[in-house]
């Protein structure tokens, strides 16, 4: 349940005093923030926080955060020549407020809790990169692609050799799992993931289980993808709630665990449409070792923290 | 190629003369905007200009078109005492406007080319009236009917009411097809289509075809719901490029026609990829009868007209 921290009012009241720069820059106030759903919801894992272009701050690629809108490039890398602009590296300052965060929260941590890292996928950052902000189809960024595959290549090369500097601070810092957020490969065709996306999270996958690290793959709208996602070998695949559970659990082979699922804005209808979609969920779940209880997407910030509670309460006790 | 008239510059000049309200009032104007994209691409048909939230012009609902986000409304209808503010009926001046629209497009029409109908179903149309604007999600609408399922049939039963007087006026007046557009439908679990959402699309689809027009349906992201899409038995349906047309073509019964499939970023990329990727779909559309070629989605503004003409004269001449 990524993000459940933004329902929280002690969350809410952070970003009112902090901007987004000092919260991601400030180890103490980030490690605050990562621990909130644990010491909130009793969740059975915290996710360190960042933002997907977080491995971007302090670079040359500038931008702003505008709420309730996401990242904005002032120059997105919207031509070739722009390439030459993305890091190998993250910058020491990132680099090293990620480090103390992580050892932050390992050490108040309770120790049956885990620590899971978090990192964009290389296709779900040039969505980013090249559109300059959020878009429902990122059609700019898709363009990109068919207009120029050269180019593309380059640039996700780039960007997949930045994104695994960045997972291995988090592994050496100590996390115990990855989960890497493609979240808008859904908006690709099957030939086009095939052809652009498939092989640079490939290449990141690989590269954190190189180190013993296991990975959580999220995407969203992505079913059309499911066959090709699952060749990228994830350890767990998270789902949507598009994708239909049952039809998940007879694709998907019993060696990759399954996580999510649950459609958040039951939540935001209250308590008891929150319990019958758990409760629809986890029967037929059931079936099925290795399921990891979860939401499709990140909570939505309006969401009554108590139907949160009451949630985690509710799988806890499911038997 | 549903909003093929946005790439052109005789459209945007439209646009920068007049109020949203003025184009879809004066039938004048409605019925030009209506004929851009037949005289300019020479594409099959023309669909008629409105908005998915046009049948509430003049209307107690009141709302603004924010330019690039699309209708907001004022007193979104958040709570089921909102509900009654729906009427059963469209004003007598969007009946007027939209009957004389209609009459003129068919007059000027080429005598080869089809005029289609244009209408939102009534979940897509209860997505902007519950959220208030458009939303990646619409999870408030959803939430709306996990919460309260009772006041969400009494809001549904009146939108659908309320759009079935809408294609009554469009039949009427003598469209020769309807595109019913569920574009949002792909937000729901398939538990959620099959309770909140199915009824209602099938009897808008059941009232039109009852006057012997027939439906083409459209929506995106909706893969997961392809079956029960089917149950609602349009004569047409359209799909986004999220769906592999080759499986499509697998699932879907030979008597109904396929329409759509390409990514319309594609043509943001220029000729080439266009090409390619219309190619690709015309050699798998090839094996079955029965196929409209057509975008997934509505075309991007940015689009260069010359490579929607290219396109429409490469797929006319495609043997």
């Amino acid at each position: 349940m990524r993000q459940a921290g933004r329902a929280l009012p002690e969350f809410r009241e952070l970003k009112r005093q902090h901007t987004f720069w000092d919260l991601c820059l400030d180890p103490e106030l980030s490690a605050r923030i990562t621990l909130m759903p644990v010491e909130a919801f009793d969740v059975d894992a915290a996710i360190i926080f960042a933002d997907l272009v977080s491995p971007l701050i302090e670079t040359d690629l500038k931008f702003e955060l505008v709420e309730g809108a996401g990242p904005k490039f002032v120059n997105p890398v919207d031509t070739p020549s722009r390439i030459s602009a993305i890091p190998h590296m993250v910058s020491d300052r990132v680099a090293e407020a990620l480090r103390t965060e992580v050892m932050l929260v390992k050490h108040r941590l309770p120790e049956q809790k885990a620590l899971l890292g978090f990192v964009a996928a290389p296709f779900t950052l040039a969505c980013y990169l090249i559109q300059g902000q959020a878009s429902r189809d990122f059609e700019y960024a898709k363009a990109f692609g068919y207009k120029d595959p050269k180019a593309w290549d380059e640039l996700l090369e780039r960007l997949t050799s930045l994104l695994i500097n960045y997972v291995e601070i988090q592994i050496d810092a100590g996390v115990e799992a990855i989960q890497v957020f493609d979240s808008w490969a859904g908006a690709v065709t099957v030939d086009y993931y095939r052809r652009f996306v498939k092989t640079y999270t490939h290449r990141l996958v690989k590269a954190i289980q190189s180190r013993g690290v296991p990975v959580i793959h999220f995407s969203t709208g992505s079913l059309h993808l499911l066959m090709d996602i699952l060749e990228v070998k994830p350890n767990v695949i998270g789902l949507d709630w598009r994708v239909p559970l049952d039809l998940a659990i007879n694709t998907i082979s019993p060696d990759i665990a399954i996580q999510g699922n649950m459609d958040p804005s039951a939540l935001l209808a209250g308590w008891k449409a929150a319990y019958e979609e758990a409760l629809k969920i986890l029967t037929i779940a059931g079936q099925r070792p290795g399921y990891i209880f979860s939401l499709g997407h990140g909570i939505y910030p309006q969401t009554d923290p108590r139907v949160i509670a009451d949630l985690v309460s509710f799988v806890h006790n499911y038997r």
